[in-house]
């Protein structure tokens, strides 16, 4: 039986019903063809045919860790990095975020990107569902656990030059790429991150909108360790 | 005395007047720091200050080729295409592109496409504003001139595993970066741009949303050769 959300979306949206054909997938690897046997009131069954393939999954393990945008705009920050491969997305609340997390809890803000993440898994053929985490501060974040090299993108103005280009970060096996609100970064949080043995990481010398640069730096990134 | 278009920008958008101080720049690389001396009814005329520092240039000069998109979603692409430092985009219609190029012009797409161009300049911080050339059909894109390698992007499982990965693309002085509309390229529009000796290059196992695929191109070829 599918879930109640997936099963009113066969119903309502793709408006199928016995005998079609759909994949199905658990979010953690799996998919399979299917075939829809009943689709009613009580929910949708299907039966299993065959494994399917899946789109594979990125050898590196990437987060995503990005404040905190405005309006819906991490709708699309979330939609394209699980498109690009990510293993989850990390919200942050920085000093420039405007929104502090109890108001993002209370708007349901994090339910919303979590069903943002299952929709862009079903559009770009990936059988894993990235976590979409619970929102950190930045301070809370500085001191949190979890593998990987922390890879802070920064304008390189804003640093004194100090930034390495993204073709000379090492290939990792894991990686959290961090990625500012609208207005940046602070100077104290940089000078924490560096202080923390974060590496701070240019996208370039043109100024990139806050909403683009996330796909952005994951795809120069996975492009650069050939993990596209 | 600044363009109309700009003038009226700066007096109703920006709410400026005499005494501002502003940047201005030519859209062929020249970029001042300038104060506003008068602005009413007969325009807005600037007194130049000094020279400023516009963001460099790519040093390969990238043509985006990208099929119309539906709707106004190109007006995102050619927005992140200009913020990534592309020369020119070059708008095509190919044999999945919905709208002829008679009905582009009628609605005046073109000179939207233009004015967003000149738009994200100002945000990016270029001083160059690429040219939106008039739209071709794919079979007169074929045959038209122009410097640069070709690099068709296509879905791996669309050409039997013939496409070169991004970071095996050598560095180029110029390439056409050549990204299809909603329902990709025909089975025979990749055979004629194979026959013309472009290189099919594959943006990774994982389905990119058309409209992403333009960024995610731009951004690991010029990831790829250094120049982002």
């Amino acid at each position: 039986m599918l879930p109640t959300d997936e099963a009113e979306h066969l119903v309502r949206v793709l408006r199928l019903g016995a005998g079609a054909d759909v994949e199905i997938f658990d979010g953690r690897g799996c998919l399979w063809r299917a075939e829809v046997i009943e689709a009613g009131r009580r929910g949708v069954t299907v039966r299993l045919v065959e494994p399917g393939e899946a789109a594979p999954e990125t050898r590196v393990r990437t987060v995503l860790a990005v404040g905190v945008l405005k309006g819906d705009k991490m709708d699309g920050v979330v939609r394209d990095a699980v498109m690009l491969g990510v293993d989850a997305v990390q919200p942050l609340v920085s000093s420039r975020v405007e929104i502090a997390p109890a108001a993002l809890a209370r708007r349901g803000r994090v339910e919303r990107w979590r069903r943002v993440a299952v929709a862009s898994v079903k559009q770009c053929g990936r059988a894993v569902v990235p976590a979409v985490l619970d929102p950190l501060t930045f301070d809370q974040y500085l001191v949190a656990g979890g593998a990987g090299v922390r890879l802070m993108c920064v304008e390189p103005s804003a640093v004194g030059g100090k930034a390495v280009a993204v073709r000379d970060v090492p290939p990792q096996a894991a990686a959290h790429v961090v990625v500012g609100p609208e207005g940046g970064w602070t100077p104290g949080e940089v000078a924490a991150a560096a202080a923390a043995h974060w590496v701070l990481v240019s996208l370039g010398a043109r100024t990139l909108r806050a909403d683009a640069a996330p796909l952005v730096a994951l795809t120069a990134l996975l492009a650069t360790w050939g993990d596209l």
